[in-house]
């Protein structure tokens, strides 16, 4: 749990790939974890809430629990599962040198628990940072997959499926996630690259992977 | 979720029952609650981890989950089912002016885990006084049950029953939790009570209800 500073050389790289619902973080992550090992490359491909099988009964229980939590008992167990993730996952893949793709991470409990559910008031937000410290890392680069709630729902409507207790929130609640995920960016431009996910597929892999390689050379990994 | 001062005038009592397993805390937690409600006041008995629907849900995984967390996760996972403790039945039955007896409360979380899953080690209690800082609410009166390890083991045989993650615990572990609970009863004797468990349970019931008395009238609910 030795909270680690950004770009320690050679210990591993930590990316991130934020953004809302069907802008297609998880292929991109996978496709971006392909070409990464392709390249030759180890890589841990993984996402949050998860990630580890205890961290997998907690996201189990946020999504598709019966009951809904207050919304601090919910960060906290978004942190819960995040320190397992952390300790049990993505630490030793990063002491071992590794490069970890992760999908979803302490941006996703901003946008989705701060300004979705919290609707960005105060005292939300300060529970939140105080969380966040406690439990205390950040990726080297953050891949902000961008698309309209228009786009964003006709993509989801095509891929169907069981939905989980965040996409069954109204419409409201998705523009202000968006929105928080907008905030987020601007305000960390040195960690948080903007992609369009607008784009064909393999135009946002690209410009996914370019990114990367400037964050490897700059972190001489 | 506003932190409540201790011993707000005329917005009730929390009261919470301290101490190892087999000491008794669930049946004197009881016997309190009759004897506070035989004497008209409105009392909430509850316990910890649980409490609510949510926080029930997350001892369910805590106590009989297949996996171990990390300890800083496991330690999130107890703030998580305590803030929905807080917000959902602690806090409302404070505001309407009631006597909440909770049996285990930050106490049992720095014992079990501090002391015991975490032997002391001081980035375990300082990322433990973090996470409680988080979720700060203290009760006006513990009531702490003490009782030798031996004459416990010896009443937990007889009880009987499921075991579970904890009490499946080695003995060192139940050792390092009582030492625990014996320095955290140190440490605040404005707040903490010290009962000798090993007397009858009429003679236990009738010190913590003059322990109770004494807070009621100090308090001036």
């Amino acid at each position: 749990m030795v909270p680690r500073s950004k770009g320690m050389a050679g210990k591993g790289l930590f990316i991130t790939l934020e953004g809302g619902e069907g802008a297609g973080k998880s292929t991109q992550a996978r496709l971006l974890a392909e070409a990464l090992s392709a390249e030759g490359h180890k890589v841990l491909l993984t996402r949050e809430p998860g990630g580890t099988p205890g961290a997998e009964e907690i996201r189990n229980l946020l999504l598709f629990g019966k009951v809904d939590l207050s919304w601090r008992a919910e960060i906290l167990m978004h942190m819960a599962a995040r320190s397992d993730h952390l300790d049990n996952a993505i630490l030793p893949a990063l002491e071992r040198g590794e490069i970890v793709v992760c999908d979803r991470f302490h941006d996703s409990t901003l946008a989705y628990q701060g300004y979705g559910i919290g609707q960005g008031a105060s005292e939300v937000l300060a529970f939140l940072n105080g969380a966040r410290k406690l439990v205390d890392f950040e990726p080297d680069l953050t891949l902000m997959l961008e698309l309209p709630r228009t786009q964003a729902l006709a993509r989801l409507k095509a891929r169907g499926g069981q939905t989980d207790r965040y996409e069954a929130q109204a419409e409201a609640f998705h523009e202000r996630v968006l929105a928080g995920f907008d905030a987020i960016a601007s305000a960390d431009p040195a960690r948080v690259k903007r992609v369009d996910a607008g784009q064909t597929p393999e135009a946002v892999s690209a410009a996914l992977l370019q990114a990367v390689h400037e964050s490897l050379t700059v972190q001489g990994v």
